[in-house]
C-alpha cells in the first residue's frame, strides 16, 4: 500500500477502503507519511467528498489514536451533547443539571472558547475555584455520586484529530462535512456516553451557514455514532442570532442561573428544554414528550438549580454564586449602547457579536490568551423586537481597557435594523 | 495576501490573479510557503482546472524562476521542438538536421530518458565522444556556424518546475493540464526560440491516454507560447504504437541514421516530415506544403545526413559513424522472440515495450541509473501487421545480463494478436 496510491484513488472520485484510511492515519501519526501528502488528501477530500462508510472509518482512526473514556461502570444511562459552537450558547450549563436531576448520567468534556465563540470549561471557570481537571478517579466519583461532572478535553484524547486539524487550518480544508462530521465524533465517542445529542448549530455565528448544510452535517454525524453503537440524536438550530440575552462568561452564566431560578427567557428555554428532553429520552429511552415534562418539572421544582449548586460546588467552586450572583466578580466598566436608528430588528451578524465580545476580554484570539470572566454583553433587543432611536439596544462589559467607543460601533454594525419583523425558527430540524 | 486565501480560492474553483500566482510560488521558492500548502493549491488546482490566463501566469513565474537563454543574436529564424515524451521517439535526430539543412536555426536544450520512455540527450551520448554539456559561447557560436546545436538542459533552468514537479510526482497532482502545459511551455520559453512546434502524444506509451486530451493540452500549449510572443504550431501523434521499428539508444541513433540514408521506414517518416514542416514554415513564414517540400528534398539530396554527420563531429562526436554504423558499440547478446500465435498485430502497449527496454539496460529507473547504450529492441512485427506462428517478432539487445528469457514473454505480453487489421491515424490533429 502506498499512500499516493490513496490520494490518486481519492482524486479520482472512488471510495476509500478502511484499510487505506487505517495506512494512511497511521503513517501521518507515527510521521512516515508527510504533510505535504495528507493536505493533498484533505483537499482531494474537501473537493469529492467521502462516503458514510469512508466517514465511519476516519472517524475511528481519530477515536482509537488517544485514550477513551470507559465509563461503563456508570451504567447505560450516561448521555453527553456536543454542540457545533455558537455565540452565547450556555446550553450546557443548563441542561446538565436538567439532566442529570431527571435520571440521566452526565459525565462530560467540554471545550474551551476560541475566536468568537465561546467554550463551557471557561463559562464554569468564571466559579471562584471551579476545578475542570479532575483526576480520571474523581470524575467518576463525582459522577456516581450526583450524577454530573463536566472537564476540559484531556491532551491524550484524539492527537491524530488534533494534528489533521491543525494542517487543515492552514490548508482551506477545514468546510468538509466529513471531515467536521469524522473530527467531532472521533473525540466524542472517546468520551465513552452511551447516547449522545448533537446541537447543531446554523447560520450568521456557526459553521454551517445554512439549515440544508447542518442538516447534512447533524445526519452524517448521527449514522457515525449509530455505526458506532451509540444512541443518537440531533437538532438543526439557529445561530445567525446569538442564544439568550447574555454573551460572555459571567454574563452567560449568570442568565443561565436566571433560566433555571424561572425567568422568562424564552428562546433559551426553547432550546435547552428540547436538548436536555432529547437526552433525557435516550438516556431513560423514554418518550420524547414523557422527556420533555420531566425537564420542565425539574426547572420549576427548582430541582435543576440545586443540582447546579450541588455541581459547582463538587468541582470546589463557589456553589453559593448560583442562590446569589452577586458573589460573581462583576465588570469594572459597563457600557450602554443607545439605538440611532428606529425599526425592527431584522438580523444579528451573531459572529460580528462574538468578535466585539472577543475585544471586550472575553475571548482568546490564540490559543495561550488569558481572558476577562467579567467581559461581554447583554442584548437588549434581539431579532423580532422593536427599538426606537435612542433607546438602549445593549450593555457591554469590560474590565480592561477596550476602546468602548469602537465596539459600540462594532455592535451597531452587527445589526440590521428595517421595517420587517422575522424570525428564524429557532429549531429547524430534528434526527431522531 | 495569504497562501491560505489563495488556496481557499482556488477551492472554490475561482479564478487566481497573476500577482496571486507570483504570490504563491515565489513564496513557494523562497521558502516562506511550506510543501503542505503547495499540494494543498495543486490538488485544488487538479479538481477545479484553471484558466488559460491562470496557466499563462504560472508559466510564466516557471520561466523567470531561473535562467533564460537570450538567443536573438540568432536571428528570427530560430525554432525548437518538443515532444511529450514517447517510446522510440527518436524523432529530434532526424529533424533536427533536416531543418538546419534547409533554412531553420535550431539551438536546442533536451532531456534525457526516465523510466520507459528515452531521452534525446542519450541518444545523441551514443556517439563516442559526444559532448552534450556545452558553454553558452560555444553553444552559440556553433549554432551561428552550423545552424544546429542540442544541450542537455542546466540546472539553472526553470527551478520552480523542478520543485514543483517532484512535490507533483508524490501528491499524485502530475495529470492535470495546466499543470503539464505549464510545466513544459515554462522551460521551452526560458530555452528562447521564436517559434516552437509541439509533438504531443497521445496512447498507451504516452502520458495523455486519448487524442482529445492530448488536443486540450497541445492547444492550451500553443495559446500559452502565442500570449507569450511566440510562433506555435503543435501536431498530435499516435503513441499508442512505438515510432519506427528500433527502441534503445543506438537501436534508434542507427534507424535515425536509416532513414537520412534513404531507408523507407513508413510511419517514422511521415511523423518527421510532418513535424520538420511545421518547424521550417514557422521559422521561415513560409506555407507548410512548401515547406514540406524542402524537407523532403533535404532528405533526398543527402543533405540532411550531411548535416547530421556535421553536427555530430561539431559537438566532439565521432561524425564517420553516420557513414558506417558499424563504428557504433554493438550489443554483446541479441535474442530473437519468436511469435506463438498467428494474426494481425492488433496492439502494442508502447509503454511495456518501453519497460522491455528500460530492462535490458537502455534506461533508468531512477535519476543516477548508468545506461547501456547498446541495449533496445527492433520490433519486426509492429500494430497492423501479419505474422505467422514461429516467426520472428522481434530482436532483443543487451550488453547486460537481463533474463531475456522474461523479457521475451514481457514483449510477447505487450501485443495483441488477432483477426483485424486495424491501426490508429499517425498524426490525429494538428494546431497551427
Amino acid at each position: 500500500m502506498r499512500a499516493y496510491d490513496i490520494i490518486d484513488k481519492k482524486k479520482r472520485g472512488e471510495e476509500l477502503s478502511a484499510e487505506e484510511i487505517k495506512f494512511f492515519t497511521r503513517g501521518y501519526l507515527s510521521g512516515e507519511i508527510p504533510d505535504y501528502q495528507v493536505s493533498a488528501l484533505l483537499m482531494a477530500i474537501c473537493l469529492k467528498g467521502m462516503t458514510t462508510a469512508e466517514t465511519v472509518s476516519l472517524t475511528e482512526e481519530i477515536t482509537s489514536s488517544g485514550d477513551s473514556l470507559d465509563l461503563s461502570m456508570l451504567g447505560d444511562r450516561t448521555v453527553d451533547k456536543h454542540s457545533t459552537g455558537g455565540v452565547g450558547d450556555k446550553t450546557t450549563l443548563v441542561i446538565a443539571p436538567i439532566v442529570a436531576a431527571s435520571g440521566g448520567v452526565v459525565a462530560k468534556m467540554s471545550g474551551r472558547g476560541l475566536g468568537h465563540t465561546g467554550g463551557t470549561v471557561d463559562k464554569l471557570e468564571s466559579f471562584p475555584g471551579f476545578r475542570t481537571t479532575l483526576t480520571e478517579g474523581e470524575f467518576i466519583e463525582q459522577t456516581k455520586k450526583i450524577a454530573l461532572a463536566v472537564v476540559g478535553q484531556s491532551g491524550e484524547l484524539a492527537p491524530l484529530d488534533k494534528k489533521l486539524y491543525a494542517l487543515r487550518d492552514v490548508t482551506a480544508t477545514v468546510d468538509s462535512i466529513p471531515l467536521i462530521a469524522s473530527s467531532i465524533m472521533g473525540k466524542k465517542l472517546a468520551c465513552g456516553s452511551r447516547s449522545i445529542v448533537l446541537d447543531v448549530k446554523y447560520g450568521s455565528g456557526a459553521f454551517m451557514k445554512d439549515a440544508e448544510s447542518a442538516y447534512a452535517l447533524g445526519k452524517l454525524m448521527v449514522d457515525i455514532g449509530r455505526a458506532r453503537g451509540r444512541n443518537m440524536a440531533a437538532l438543526i438550530t439557529d445561530m445567525d442570532t446569538p442564544l439568550g440575552r447574555a454573551v460572555g462568561n459571567i454574563p452567560e452564566v449568570k442568565e443561565a442561573i436566571a433560566l433555571l431560578s424561572g425567568e422568562d427567557i424564552p428562546d433559551l428555554y426553547e432550546v435547552c428544554i428540547s436538548l436536555a428532553a432529547a437526552m433525557l429520552s435516550l438516556s431513560l429511552g423514554i418518550d420524547e414528550p414523557d422527556a420533555a415534562q420531566r425537564c420542565r418539572e425539574a426547572v420549576e421544582s427548582g430541582r435543576a438549580l440545586a443540582k447546579l449548586e450541588e455541581w459547582i460546588s463538587a468541582q470546589g467552586g463557589d456553589g453559593s454564586c448560583v442562590r446569589d450572583v452577586s458573589r460573581l466578580p462583576r465588570a469594572k466598566r459597563e457600557h450602554i449602547v443607545y439605538s440611532v436608528s428606529e425599526g425592527y430588528v431584522e438580523k444579528m451578524n451573531a459572529e460580528k457579536i462574538g468578535l466585539v465580545c472577543c475585544s471586550l476580554g472575553a475571548g482568546r484570539r490564540s490559543k495561550d490568551d488569558g481572558i476577562d470572566y467579567t467581559a461581554g454583553l447583554t442584548m437588549l433587543k434581539k431579532t423580532g423586537e422593536y427599538v426606537k432611536e435612542g433607546e438602549p439596544l445593549a450593555i457591554l462589559y469590560t474590565s480592561g481597557d477596550a476602546d468602548l467607543e469602537i465596539l459600540e460601533r462594532e455592535y451597531i454594525g452587527a445589526l440590521v435594523i428595517g421595517d420587517k419583523p422575522k424570525k428564524n425558527p429557532l429549531i429547524a430540524g430534528r434526527i431522531i
